[in-house]
């Protein structure tokens, strides 16, 4: 079976200590703020970051083991296909946040929208790119009418920050 | 030293065999059609999928081996820091892209604005979420004023393939 190794090129900190803490979803939480600490190894590679808004981080839910392929998102009371949801217990368990670069000190980002728990091992950083990344006529699944959605508002209680 | 372990849940079936027929991003060949093949195993979380316009696709660079931290990317002329650009030899070679949800048969799923190789071996599917994954404000760096991009247009001739 082929597998692929992939190692942390840094961490992201956060305020979130406990997934209770965390919110779902980085947009349920646009005040929250986080820094992404680069290795010191890859400081080269953040030069021209300075002049993207956006930044689209990949990361591993290290808290995540095993996981259901119908599983019940905390946005939802009903179950859902697994690849339908964002829920962090996946076959393989990488997490996707788009932040905002709020500023960049060596290799130190700072950044907005965090949603991930604190110490979350990095795994890369990607530009986000506007012409790239923004789809649309997006249509929006059973988001659309989840039970923890209140009318494309918020929801008034953050969920319970486990990317649902 | 911290090391994950991923394995492939299905393989992308693309028109692209050589990087040189594949487009730089998915935005630039909005006709291009592929397949992504998941695994029999996987296909009870594939529930729900087909009420989504638009899914996320991570993926691994199968092609890429090494990665500078400085780098050129096809869309431009200066080099660049490489986590300012999407370039495909990266520490961590996990590719991204936004695709559109055309079909869904069984464990297959027709999909557009394909950008990577054929056989690309896939990592994850995540629903794209507007309200999750739309940004509004974006300032898009360097790419504002790559010399690959058109005044926002795309390329008339799509790049080589190396998702620059």
């Amino acid at each position: 079976m082929q597998e692929f190794t992939y190692r942390p090129i840094g961490l992201i900190h956060t305020p979130f200590k406990k997934r209770e803490d965390a919110p779902a979803q980085g947009c349920f939480a646009r005040e929250s703020r986080g820094e992404v600490e680069l290795f010191p190894e890859y400081l080269p590679g953040l030069q021209d970051i300075s002049g993207f808004s956006h930044l689209i981080l990949l990361y591993h839910f290290h808290q995540a083991q095993g996981y259901d392929l119908l599983t019940q998102p905390l946005l939802d009371k009903e179950k859902r296909g697994l690849f339908a949801t964002r829920y962090f217990k996946r076959p393989n368990a990488i997490g996707l946040s788009i932040v905002s670069l709020l500023g960049v000190r060596e290799n130190r980002l700072e950044v907005g929208w965090v949603d991930m728990l604190d110490g979350t091992p990095l795994l890369d950083i990607k530009p986000y790119v506007g012409r790239f990344d923004t789809r649309e006529c997006v249509v929006d699944g059973w988001f659309r009418h989840a039970s923890g959605l209140n009318n494309g508002l918020p929801v008034p209680q953050p969920q319970a920050g486990e990317h649902g």
